[in-house]
Formats: structure tokens, C-alpha cells, sequence
């Protein structure tokens, strides 16, 4: 019988549908018994019995696949493949698949929510109250900002798509493989990152991780930024270096930002104790839809699989290309 | 030489266009020394010496314009006429001018903003990040959920025509004298209140204070609505009932709530106790854009009036029935 490990959590919680799947096929399966993002040694400790992983975003290493013997695919629940070493399954002989669609909208509706959040200081003021202190902060609306979105595939292309309604003025984007039909209906100015990090007042990172965005953002670029520019980080925690901007913003420069991912999760840090930093728990696929899309999706996948069916969501060569470029 | 008295607060802040107009136009006047919403006998004490007022939220009462011997005209900056003994200003020969349209923009962003922070936890997992806990709290995204707007003017019409992007399914709303043209890209459903409590998932109010809606969602309403619903309030406190919402909230009904205006401004009370309840200190109108606007056109209204030419905001009679009905 095949046994299939979910590292992924949560899994199954508001939909039971995927582990319903699982045992309709037949396959044994064991659930994250932590509940939380795995580290490296707990996996190694974990995966050593198990034919398929339907994966979160914990790394899966050289090392995690070298004590999985009977490993044979990695199934992520998610878009990002950075945290799976790509060329180290390729060498074993394991397939990877992901579902890279369907956590988009849910990404893009957290992303504008803490655009709006930022503009006007939604954050900061709600905390303010609750501490029995009344403030009115200004603000600014959508219309009056430059926005800058850097990586305009399939959720800041989204995003772009959503800020349609709002009537935007200026919009910069920058992507390494720019698709000028994103978004028809805006007028959008391509440019490059640095006319972002200058021009734009609210800044969006939708890029994934690799060794070109790592640390893309440091101290350098966001002193280049307007100092009451907004930025927000919904991609991959360490595109934009925590501990830069954590100094950057107690120095006071930069409105506010709003960060979702980071470098070790559960965070953290600095940035916990800057009022104007908005944050939150890598919650950008966590609407119940998409959630429960991702998880059957992989699911499915590894039913395919382990019934010697083909892939769905089998990750592209491009994938492999870029972690082949890194090394 | 005419004297204005600018109750409101702030003023001239972020532009200071409006206070070089009245001295362009050789005013006298003093801005609300307090710099806050100014109580009842606060403005009985200071109103004595001035032509026309250039007034906020702060209740303008019969014995207010009593003690103003001089007042000939309120300039209201902004939307709501509750604030204003229109029947008094009547009696007294007191002409009352406002600026409608000029708040619009900012309070529907706002509300659309409070809309994603609600839906996704925004503001309880930002709480619990600055403590230290890292929660990954499960959302909802607009296309899942049944929207519920009372009240569809100048900004719940805002508000609808804002959401048609993102892709919505069923949108309730309600209105004293429905425009059936207010949205005509999205499929609306013209109901009665009660079913919006009974079936909307996100309800947000748009209404006047008039006699028919103070205290129109009290605890009868907020028990009838779905235990996991959410209700968002950026019209007018008192709309809602504070403590009847305190008290439902605290008894665990209800998702969570956004609540920017209250009886009493500044607000402390039992909302300040609950996490899962958003508090915003009457930003509605605060983006630079719309504030900037509604000073300068109530301004322009006093200078006008002054000079004997005509308002340009002049209260239409309307208004005046509203009043006279709920005498």
C-alpha cells in the first residue's frame, strides 16, 4: 500500500474533501503531527517511510530526500518552488508537481486589502484605539499614488488587474519577462526596478524566490524609496532583507510596510515592534477556497501518481532551469 | 470685517489652500483651538463673535446658534447634516450650506479596505504578530461571500461599483428610494433589511443619521445575522448600537465587525476590549485628496456667502423634511 506524508499544515481543516480522496484510493497517509512549517532535521526524521509528500513551503533538501528511500514525488500545495531543491529530486529520479493557479486570487485579495491598509494607516490607528488612544491620520486613496508592482505574472498580474476599478494615475512595472498584455485596460510603464524604488509610493513584490531576488531589496533600494513610500511583501520572506528594513523603518524612514512572509516562520523580530509594519502570517493563500483548491490539487496529483497516472501540475523545465542557474 | 469660526478638525493641514483663501479674501478667523471634535457648551463659549461657521461633526444645537447672535451661515465640511439643528438654523434665518460629494471617495476606499481586513483577519493576526504569536487564520475571498450594502448613495454606490472587479456572486442591497442604475455592471438584488441580516456574510452601512436609523442594527439585528458575518459601519455612530455590538461580539457572534464612527468622538469603550472588532477614529473622509477637497469647498461656501453671492452647497429642502419627520 502506498503511504503518502503531508508536511503541508494546515491540511483538511474547513474541507475534508483531500483526505477523503486519499482514503477513497486507498493510500495511507500521516498528517504534519507538528501542525506547523517542519524544519530540515524533523523531516529527515519523518520521511524516511513514505512513497509521496504533499508538500508546504519547508525545504526539502538534498539531505530530507537522502533519508526518503522509498520517495518517488513531491507534490506541492503552492507556486513557490524554491524550497524544493529541484535538481536534487531530478538526480533521484523524483517527480515534482505543483498547483501554481490556485493560490493567485487569493494572494492578489490579500495584497490590495493590505495596499489599503497602508494607505491609511488602518493598522496603525486600529492598534492606537484599542489602546484607548483616538488619532486621525491622513491618508492617501489609490488615484492620488504611483503604484509600482515588480513581477507581473500570475498574481501581480492580478493584483494590476484589481486595481483596475479604483482609477489609478500612475502604475510602474518591472518583470524579468514582461507580458505586455497583463492588463489591458491600465496604462502600465515598464521600467526598471530602480525607477520603481525612486518613483513609486506604494511598492508590491510579486517575484519568486531565486538567487537573483534574494535579498533584492536591502538597505540600499529602500533608501532609494521615497521616505513616505509603502511597500509590501506577499512573495517570499528574504526578497526583501527583514532586518534592513526593520532598521530602515526605526530610522524612520518609509510610511509603513505590510509583510506577510519571512526569512524563518514562524517570524520573529524587529519588525514586530514597529507599529507602522504591518504583519501578518504568510496568510496570502489561506482564503478557504484557494486553500482547499491547493490541497486537492496536490492531492489528486499524488492519487494520479501513485496509480502510475500522469502529473497534472508537473513543474516545467524553466523550474529546473532557474535553480540551475543559481548553483 | 466678517469673522469665521472653523469648528472643524483638522483644517488647512496637509494643503493650507483654504486658509490662504479666507485671508486672500479678508477674513477674520480662528481655527478650533481644542483640535478635536468640540462638545456642546465648547462651542456655546466660542461662537459668539462670528458671521459664518466652518463646521465638522460637533453637534450644532438650537442653543449654540442661540449664543451666535451674529451667524448667518454653517458651512458644513462634509456629508452629514445629524450634527445640525436644521429646523433651528430655519427659524433663525441661518443659511446651511455642505459638501456632499466631496467625502464620497475617501469613506468608500476605506470601507472597501476594512472589507479585506475583516475577510482575511488582517487586523487580529497583525495583533498577534506584534505580540509574538504567529496564527494562520483561514479567510474568505468577495466571489465567496454574500454582500449586504443599507444604503446606496453617493458612497454605497461607491462602494458597489468599487467591488464589480473583484469578481463578487451575490450582492443584497437596500435602500429608502433605490437607484435601480446605481450599478448596472453588477447583478444586485434589492431586498428588504432583514433578509440582508438574515443572509449577508459582509454587511456594510451607508446611511444617513436621520430618526428612521439611529439605532437601527441593535442586538435584535446583530443576533439575526449568520454567527460567522461581518459587519462594517464607516456612516454614522449610533447606526449601529456601540454597546448592544459589544455586548453580541464579546458573546461570540459574529465573525467581526469595522466600526470608524461612534456616539461619542474620540471613543473609549467596551469595542476597544475585542480583538476581532477593526476601530478606525473617523477616517472616512481623511485621504488627503478628499479632506483637502471638502475644506476648500466649504470654505469657498463662506467666502462666497460673505460677499453676498450664492451657495454653491446649499442645502437642499429635503434635507429639512428628513428633520421635520423625525420631530
Amino acid at each position: 500500500m502506498s503511504k503518502v506524508l503531508i508536511t503541508t499544515a494546515p491540511f483538511g481543516d474547513k474541507n475534508r474533501l483531500p483526505i477523503e480522496l486519499l482514503e477513497a484510493a486507498g493510500i495511507e497517509y500521516l498528517i504534519n503531527p507538528l501542525g506547523r512549517k517542519l524544519k530540515e532535521e524533523e523531516l529527515v526524521g519523518m520521511v524516511s517511510d513514505f512513497d509521496a509528500l504533499i508538500a508546504g513551503t519547508e525545504q526539502i533538501t538534498n539531505k530530507v530526500m537522502g533519508a526518503a528511500s522509498k520517495l518517488k514525488l513531491i507534490s506541492r500545495a503552492g507556486i513557490g518552488l524554491d524550497s524544493v531543491d529541484l535538481l536534487a529530486a531530478e538526480r533521484r529520479g523524483i517527480k515534482v508537481s505543483y498547483t501554481p493557479d490556485a493560490p493567485a486570487p487569493a494572494v492578489a485579495e490579500l495584497t490590495i486589502g493590505l495596499m489599503f491598509s497602508l494607505l491609511r494607516s488602518v493598522h496603525t490607528v486600529n492598534v492606537q484605539m484599542h489602546r484607548g488612544e483616538w488619532h486621525r491620520h491622513f491618508g492617501r486613496r489609490i488615484p492620488e499614488v504611483t503604484i509600482g508592482i515588480i513581477g507581473a505574472g500570475r498574481i501581480g498580474g492580478r493584483v494590476l488587474r484589481s486595481l483596475a476599478g479604483f482609477g489609478t494615475s500612475r502604475i510602474f512595472v518591472n518583470d524579468a519577462n514582461p507580458d505586455l498584455e497583463v492588463a489591458p485596460e491600465l496604462k502600465l510603464e515598464w521600467v526598471g526596478k530602480d525607477e520603481i524604488y525612486r518613483q513609486a509610493d506604494l511598492i508590491s513584490v510579486h517575484v519568486p524566490m531565486t538567487v537573483q531576488t534574494k535579498n533584492m531589496i536591502q538597505r540600499e533600494q529602500l533608501l532609494m524609496m521615497k521616505p513616505d513610500a509603502m511597500i509590501i511583501n506577499t512573495s517570499r520572506g528574504g526578497i526583501i532583507n527583514e532586518n534592513d528594513l526593520a532598521e530602515v523603518l526605526s530610522g524612520g524612514h518609509l510610511n509603513g510596510a505590510a509583510i506577510d512572509v519571512f526569512d524563518q516562520e514562524p517570524y520573529s523580530g524587529a519588525l514586530a515592534q514597529i507599529d507602522r509594519c504591518l504583519l501578518t502570517s504568510h496568510m496570502g493563500s489561506m482564503s478557504i477556497d484557494c486553500r482547499t483548491r491547493m490541497e486537492i490539487e496536490s492531492t489528486e496529483d499524488a492519487i494520479r501518481f501513485l496509480a502510475g497516472k500522469c502529473l497534472q501540475g508537473l513543474v516545467p523545465p524553466e523550474e529546473y532551469e532557474v535553480q540551475r542557474q543559481g548553483l
